[in-house]
């Protein structure tokens, strides 16, 4: 991603990145915690009618019209384009919206981490595809536990000792393990596509405890390109190689059935990839500073496809100065402070959350005069680290909280 | 804090910000679970003889000697110079290191948050101070509550409004609370020095329901200046207005036994500052990649008052590059990537943790070939955001899981 200076980061801003849905009046503060909160919901569903601006806070809240608008935009864009959803659950962790988008027709989700996978099928979550590979003996048993509980469970592999330890812990589980190989694009994870991917998808497939279910090709590199026509550029031509080792895996007779990869910022050009079966979309659900900057097809400098529905309630601390205002969401609510996190309704607000318990703000105009105790919502820097800090998120609707949702995976990066 | 430039870096890395402490030879990996290790566990005392190399990853870790060694060097130099120790609890939000502090000689210990102030009180941590004044109602409200069932709680205040609040809701609790007033250094929180806070001292001088105690002025920006001679006379100059308030409060009859500040940085100058009760150190427990560039009273570009004892292990999942490894610790495994962490041991390791899942490390020269599976230590690039995303810290010995100690006030941000 570009980085944006501050006046262009500016009109960024202007152009509508943090432009508020509705006149913003909070009411009188009370100030509920998440354990009031709790008490007074009937099951998971709230009945008090309680407004997200009387909780405590730093509160991590999602707009639920938002959140079920963007888990319906990319199923029927995706659906459309004959490409299978497949969310990547490392965003939200949350058993809850994992059902949303497997109500929605997602085909599964995606984890980051056999812990992940634990917690969420500890929930109730089956079908799942853990999409980096396990790297020592005990994660690789757990995650052939897994399967042996869950036969809807796939495993990516990247290298051929990983596959065969992972075949003899699925044999010593006594089960046949689905598999599908990581195949690189640049240099993070996953085995280089060609004949060593290839080599490795044939190894799998003569392995008897092992079922090859194909490949994974995922592109993080490409997700935040700004600007539309560069993004799909890269998003394209940085696959060509796979589609060549997904078309000799399928010419040698291997099964190439799943063909994973892309994300929120190419979901809607990953079609275009031949024999791509589902895209990994993670914070479209949600959004962030990062993604709004990458601009949309029309050439919006805010990326319009999904809606901004995650955002963290702070409340305004010191007001003593001018052009100045500190509030209680610093980094241990919003975790990295690049780009910066935009407050709703301010766009000529600067928030910098680099200070461990308080977010500095400074600002040249103003919607109004702020009081303290007086609360701001914002816009995270990059979701899925910020939600990994949260116990639970307030699912709100017309600023009403309606549901509290346990961060299911929270700190589960083992 | 200077930023740190490649080749700079490199040779503060090379002086002894990441030298290994012993040779690092770990062991046949097993990877252990937090799950597992605690049904190891008896009571908090392990009686495995596991080694930290064995531990499910990625997994934060405390070297328990080089805590101890930190914890009796502040209470041994700042006891010498006359100054008490109330270390601040956000850095580590860990009862069991409260209480270690206690023992050592600590008069309190500081808390960010009422939350943070619950959750450490409800496991048994008595004296606390709070060092920044509570927004909302409901925060004044469970301050006062907390402050009724803990007699050694303090409350900072630092708007008049605020403190007619707080007696209001002492008065309601049945109680008369202990206040401080949260004198500014800079713009971030508190009221500024001189007449403003002299007259809300009176204010809460004369509110039957309050007890005054003092001020605290915490010069955070003078924690990170580089270089010692730099630092001491920022310290010492940020503080002059605040010793002229501290003695005009003084000289009218107000209770001034409280003076408190200053940080890992500056506690050992901060007894120049006339009057200066106690120093909130937080960091020197632990230590990480930001303190160790503020330079030693010596001359020496890493600071070494304080052994580096924290410490995330990760697993090394990608060795194919030369020059390059990918680990499994990244965003959500050591939050801010700025500065970057430090691979104890490998001076000619860049380490960056600015994807979610992975670590990706570059390097021109290494100790040795790492293969898949291998462990790495890494310092932190800060150490308080980092405790927060854990559940628990092993406390190692010789390499030996000792204890396992629940991060009491993990994410209790509110």
């Amino acid at each position: 991603m570009t980085p944006i200076g501050f006046s262009s980061r500016r009109a960024f801003l202007a152009a509508g990145a943090v432009s508020a849905a509705s006149v913003w009046i909070p009411g009188p503060v009370h100030g509920y915690s998440a354990s009031e909160v709790r008490a007074a919901a009937d099951g998971e569903r709230l009945q008090t009618g309680l407004s997200k601006w009387d909780l405590d806070t730093p509160a991590l809240c999602v707009d639920l019209d938002k959140l079920e608008q963007n888990i319906a935009k990319a199923q029927t864009v995706l659906t459309r384009n004959q490409v299978a959803v497949r969310p990547h659950a490392k965003t939200h962790k949350c058993a809850a919206i994992a059902r949303l988008q497997l109500a929605a027709g997602a085909i599964g989700i995606c984890t980051a981490k056999v812990s992940e996978a634990e917690a969420l099928f500890a929930q109730g979550i089956e079908p799942m595809c853990m999409t980096t590979g396990n790297p020592s003996a005990s994660k690789i048993r757990r995650a052939m536990q897994l399967r042996k509980r869950n036969p809807h469970f796939i495993q990516a592999v990247d290298y051929a000792a990983n596959a065969r330890d992972l075949a003899d812990a699925a044999k010593a589980a006594g089960i046949v393990a689905d598999v599908v190989i990581d195949v690189a694009v640049g240099t993070r994870s996953g085995i280089p596509p060609g004949d060593d991917a290839i080599t490795l998808a044939k190894l799998v497939d003569t392995l008897p405890s092992l079922k090859l279910r194909g490949l994974l090709s995922y592109d993080g590199g490409a997700q935040h390109v700004t600007g539309f026509a560069a993004r799909k550029e890269r998003a394209l031509k940085g696959l060509e190689e796979h589609v060549r080792t997904y078309e000799a895996m399928k010419a040698a007779g291997l099964n190439t059935e799943i063909f994973s990869g892309g994300g929120t910022g190419t979901y809607s050009v990953q079609h275009l990839t031949p024999g791509f079966s589902d895209v990994q979309v993670g914070s479209y659900i949600f959004m962030d500073m990062q993604y709004l900057a990458i601009g949309s097809e029309d050439g919006n400098p805010v990326y319009k496809d999904f809606a901004p529905s995650l955002t963290v309630v702070a409340t305004v601390l010191n007001n003593r100065f001018p052009g100045r205002l500190t509030t209680d969401a610093g980094a241990k609510a919003l975790t990295l402070n690049v780009p910066r996190a935009g407050v709703i309704g301010e766009p000529g607000m600067d928030y910098n959350a680099g200070s461990d318990e308080f977010g500095v703000i400074t600002f040249t105009e103003a919607s109004k005069t702020y009081k303290i105790g007086d609360r701001l919502e914002l816009i995270v820097p990059h979701c899925d680290p910020v939600v990994n800090l949260y116990d639970q998120i307030y699912g709100t609707r017309n600023d009403r909280v309606e549901v509290v949702w346990p961060i299911t995976a929270r700190g589960k990066s083992q």
